[in-house]
């Protein structure tokens, strides 16, 4: 029964044709509607991509102000966060975000609609509730109301000064709205996938994203960010870490924040971004020169240890506690920030759709009889 | 760019090893653990099923009564129904019913893991928690209260009597339960497949099975039962019925409950048997034959103009009609009877992981350079 074309995890298997974004690993750059995402992250701001991402090209001023505007003004329904006022603040994070995802669909009147342009349309109203949700959903969780978001500020500060109930610099939001860029699109990664695969049955936005909500908690996907700050707060100190690291290995343990299937024995562009972008905010705010000692050790360790480089996770978590983001908010953020790239992914699957349905090696028995 | 290895949907290509089941075209049977979901339709039960699914072989008399007793006493917490009764009446069935299963996460102290054995454990609670869920789902948006199942009643009994909230004859419930198994699994269709990707991830239970409810909903998936019933109500007899079809064929509209990625252009063995189910059904009630006759009208057009042949939604939809059942809770009742072999996918990936990742082919545009 085996088959000599059976790939698990259909590693190298090409599973959809897109215009949206692409990993080149030959040439290491990460292209998104044509662009190198490292100039998107040095040279626009999260909303830019947004529309990028949304429209096939950067938008002009009228369309950044309209996308910005409508991206901050978008209402949460009041039900929603009476829904995740219910669940317990236990929950994790993510499952609370999986559930008020699949509630949103109730309060749109075209929930159900499968149509491209219909889901164009709306998906800066969704990026903005994705958002506003993920943003107080620890507050919510502390039996506190929700804040809304203010039209005066930009989305990126928002959502930031959303999360941390204080005023925020400039630096801050910058650095912010970086990640939001390094995060907002990555080709093919099970998230996106499991998006395209739930979409091509003709099921709406919103069972698509609560598919993607539910892939991304996974710790081998979008958990890895957590596990890294929790790793950094064991440790405590560079030379604490280079010993936890040593042991873990020793071990046979996983280190969360190094290696990725596509990248492989290279270097995540998007790491070494981030990497720049703690370096930029550790200067600004005169603070963390231990935390980015201390993750910089670490990826010495892993690359003299075992040849592997830090992937996204292990830069942003540094940058998301620096921040004083709450450590259960970092992977709700990744995917408040993908959401942009799968609402990309959703109206290119029902523009193109194929009902995704593959088969398998049967390995198990045969000829049973009942009774017999 | 163009990848000779590329087939859209996937289609042919294997995605998984399963010890599960098996569309074995060629010998026009479907393999569940060995036996032939046919004979398991006519000879079993549908809690024989979910022990065969779960644990590798069919129950003894023992470890039966203790699986529909798991089954009938599972209770669902009183935050779920609250929570349903947060969304919207108008919202979609299988969004609610997405919405709740997220939301079970909260109230189940070990949601998180991923380990195989503890979600074998849980599993019946599970399957039992989905179908008092679904039972309720009409009652609760009415602004009713929920029913709890009975302990004294069967599995099936249980099922069926909450949602009509009535009396059920014996020639129903068996009815009702051949139609459970019929559902119960399928090798890899798009919602298993979906849950696979989820889980493979590391992602638990709870988000694997709300990715699968998701899938489920798309008109191309589980949403064709509801499809068929309205069609049939709308032509209202078999001379009607004929017309319908053939005013669709001529616009060249899609006759739900006919074909199938696999099946191709043979008959779904389960088509045949749920015809087998309705005959007796409208034979034991002494109503329904016109609605018998609608069907066969519509088999007997459909093969004649495209050599279709229909599906297990075709007949499942009359049997469901003929047993009282809201037609909006159709999928949901699919899902249900499929949670059972989604728990058995997610064990078996979670026993053997590998994580998800495909490629693209890209086919946008290169080298675009910001503010050039």
């Amino acid at each position: 029964m085996q088959s000599a074309s059976y790939s698990p995890g259909l590693e190298g298997v090409i599973a959809a044709e897109t215009r949206i974004s692409f990993l080149d690993t030959e040439q290491e750059e990460i292209v998104v509607r044509g662009y190198n995402l490292l100039e998107l992250i040095r040279t626009v701001s999260y909303v830019d991509v947004v529309g990028l991402l949304l429209d096939e090209q950067l938008p002009d001023a009228q369309r950044r102000q309209q996308l910005e505007r409508e991206l901050c003004t978008a209402e949460v329904p009041q039900r929603v966060y009476e829904i995740l006022a219910l669940l317990p603040p236990a929950m994790h994070a993510m499952d609370r975000l999986r559930t008020a995802v699949s509630a949103l669909a109730g309060f749109d009147p075209n929930a159900n609609s499968a149509d491209p342009e219909e889901e164009r349309r709306k998906a800066p109203r969704l990026i903005g509730q994705i958002a506003q949700i993920v943003a107080n959903l620890t507050r919510i969780a502390g039996g506190q109301p929700p804040i809304p978001f203010d039209p005066q500020r930009s989305f990126a500060e928002n959502f930031l000064h959303t999360i941390v109930a204080r005023e925020v610099s400039a630096a801050e939001v910058r650095a912010f709205d970086q990640a939001l860029i390094a995060y907002s699109e990555h080709e093919l990664p099970n998230s996106t996938f499991a998006a395209r695969v739930v979409a091509s049955t003709l099921a709406d936005a919103y069972g698509a994203l609560t598919a993607a909500v539910a892939s991304l908690k996974g710790p081998l996907h979008g958990g890895a960010n957590e596990a890294v700050m929790y790793m950094l707060l064991e440790a405590g100190s560079a030379d604490a870490l280079e010993r936890l690291i040593r042991e873990k290995l020793a071990r046979k343990e996983r280190i969360m924040g190094f290696g990725h299937r596509v990248y492989m024995r290279r270097m995540d562009p998007r790491a070494q971004l981030l990497k720049e972008t703690l370096r930029e905010l550790v200067a600004a705010k005169g603070t963390g020169a231990e935390l980015l000692e201390m993750c910089e050790r670490g990826e010495a360790v892993m690359h003299a240890e075992k040849g592997l480089y830090p992937n996204l996770d292990y830069y942003a978590a540094p940058v998301y506690y620096l921040l004083d983001i709450p450590i259960e908010l970092y992977t709700p953020i990744f995917f408040a920030a993908r959401s942009a790239g799968l609402l990309a992914h959703i109206v290119e699957q029902h523009a193109q759709n194929r009902l995704y349905r593959p088969r398998v090696v049967y390995t198990g028995p045969r000829g049973l009889r009942v009774g017999a």
